[in-house]
């Protein structure tokens, strides 16, 4: 059985950092946004889902009526789904699915977060909640310990040095200065990064991303309704992919890959009937610089053990071979955990519209996102085209 | 476009009430009894979805890899779906959907939820994270505050009665005495009711739903993989509907009945292509006894405001003619949030398989589940019969 065509047909989100607003809020921001960017009235949404982590810190679940309510369709279901980090990737995911199958033809996929209410500590407490928390959180090893951990590893597996990882976080640091969106506008160096304060070594503050507040949206559509209501394609969906993994980490053989990322672009690249090669820029998970040089090899975009190199080589840069994180990724943009999945699809939908203003990659046909949660106990992957 | 045809093929439950278990622990206990009741190995399993929404109490959301990774199948993705006390109901439906659509042959989905470790305080705000917070649980509106306000809304439309809410929980009780794995095992007069104390007028503690903990688990299959691999159909599902409502009970038109409810089996009905007068018995949200009169009028069991007579009636008892909440219902089986709505399906198991015991409705062929979110702001209708 074939799945129908999807469609990305807008995209909107609020300004990623410190917000005065509310989850819900944020979220109708960037719903309100990705509605106008196509002169869609919210009567046209048929369903939605709502990516959210944390939302029960603010004292509210059950997100989806609230939103839905506050765009003036209270009657359209609004499920929220959380995977920690890569709540959006899976709330995304699911809409693709729905839309597939033909159980609706126009859906919103929402993530919001808001943390800043919360003191740098306590938030730090709740994303541990992500973690295999009786195993590590209570344990003291909250994300950054983790990270580290898994940083030391490919340290002394591949010899990637402290001044690699810092090039990740310059390269991001880069690319958020020309998205106005972006939590962090603020060009660094390698010795700004070496020299910023450990969080957990080797992982210092420059490697870290910021904890951010805000909310991206975007809406998908079956190429049916498209061509029945003389709408534009924009963006069509290839592929997409989900898996799981450990949700602790030391149940792993190896600290140095992720393996649920692997999976889910395997998953996603046989559904698009396509490989890594084919593809001209990804918006990958970059909680910390690490992280990305870990995306980079499970993804395929280098050899193991190259990631490093070909990041010192510039080669993901704007413009290099295989533009990573064009937004600035999660380093820089930000990263309000509900929000991020959905805001890396916002940013392939600039790309592949040409909307990208002065970070725009020129040419580019086909992008990917790859969103991680936790330490890689979920993992989602999608792959786009422009039409 | 046609979606697949897909079975439920298993089912299993932990029994319902106070626990010394994770809400992890509670879900692994609710799989393996599903897995085990059909000789499944866990492998056979390509997805799943966690219905949870309260997780973040015990300090642990992203439940999905710590339950894959506890049956030995890490690297199988599962999500979380949270849609308040409607999670169950709205997991099941995306399950259901990913299976129809041809994305994965067999799914497990498991709703979880432990409450007991709070205090009856801190639960019940807990809970108020359902409502809308910020106009509702914030201004002292529970949900027994809220319910109350629909029960006396309803006394006052139809002249509904005290006495004729409490025989909806002596009847309830009445079918929890038959479950093993109900919460509560007590048989219950109205005077017993009446003289209860109150928790909200006009609602009393019997006519409230317990704080249960508790994990539920069903498998579905594609009817194409059953037959590959020569396993029994079991129970087909026949339909499918989830709607959204106001998330706050005071922008509504109407106390008296709730939309989402109307609008979830309406879809679920066209779907099945059936309607409710072919329904033999109904397991329907009764986390008030007014919730119960409420939905037998919005599934259209009966006219508007016949409800309350049709169970004065004895119409719903195990041997009446429209039996509703065999199992004994959130009322006497009890309410573990994220548990409920998966928990309803189980019902429908061991009904449509006959192996309810000394609750089992003779002959029937058709169930149905309705399960609501908070005062109505999400619902999910599921349609079942045996094949």
């Amino acid at each position: 059985m074939s799945l129908r065509k999807v469609a990305l047909i807008s995209a909107g989100s609020t300004s990623y950092g410190k917000s005065l607003l509310t989850g819900r809020d944020l979220a109708l921001l960037a719903a309100k946004e990705a509605l106008e960017r196509i002169e869609m009235m919210p009567y046209e949404i048929q369903g939605a889902f709502i990516a959210n982590a944390f939302g029960l810190s603010e004292r509210q679940g059950h997100l989806g009526p609230l939103i839905m309510s506050g765009l003036g369709i209270p009657d359209i279901p609004a499920s929220t789904i959380e995977a920690a980090c890569s709540s959006g990737g899976s709330a995304f995911r699911e809409a693709y699915i729905n839309i597939a199958a033909g159980v609706y033809d126009v859906m919103l996929v929402v993530g919001t977060e808001k943390i800043s209410h919360l003191s740098t500590e306590v938030a730090t407490t709740y994303f541990t909640f992500g973690s295999d928390y009786l195993f590590e959180g209570a344990c003291g090893a909250s994300f950054p310990g983790l990270y580290a951990t898994m940083a030391i590893a490919h340290m002394q597996k591949y010899e990637t040095t402290q001044e690699q990882l810092a090039q990740v976080a310059v390269k991001n640091h880069e690319n958020g200065m020309k998205n106005e969106k972006a939590h962090l506008h603020k060009r660094i160096s390698v010795e700004d990064v070496l020299q910023s304060s450990i969080v957990a070594y080797p992982l210092k503050m420059y490697d870290s991303c910021p904890f951010s507040d805000g909310a991206a949206a975007v809406i998908l559509a079956s190429e049916d309704y498209l061509k029945k209501n003389g709408r534009d394609e924009s963006i069509s969906i290839l592929g997409s992919g989900r898996a799981g993994g450990y949700g602790s980490l030391h149940s792993r053989d190896d600290m140095t890959s992720i393996r649920s990322s692997i999976l889910a672009s395997r998953e996603a690249f046989n559904r698009a009937n396509l490989s890594i090669k084919d593809v001209d820029f990804a918006e990958v998970h970059d909680c910390f610089t690490i992280a990305e040089i870990i995306a980079m090899e499970d993804l395929g975009f280098v050899e193991r053990g190259k990631a490093a190199q070909a990041v010192e080589q510039g080669r993901t840069r704007l413009d290099g071979d295989i533009p990573i994180n064009p937004s600035g990724g999660l380093k820089s943009k930000g990263h309000p955990i509900g929000a991020t999945g959905i805001g890396q699809v916002v940013e392939v939908f600039e790309q592949l519209t040409e909307n990208a203003g002065e970070r725009q990659i020129k040419g580019a046909k086909i992008g990917m996102t790859h969103n991680v949660g936790a330490t890689g106990g979920s993992s989602a992957v999608h792959i786009f085209t422009r039409s």
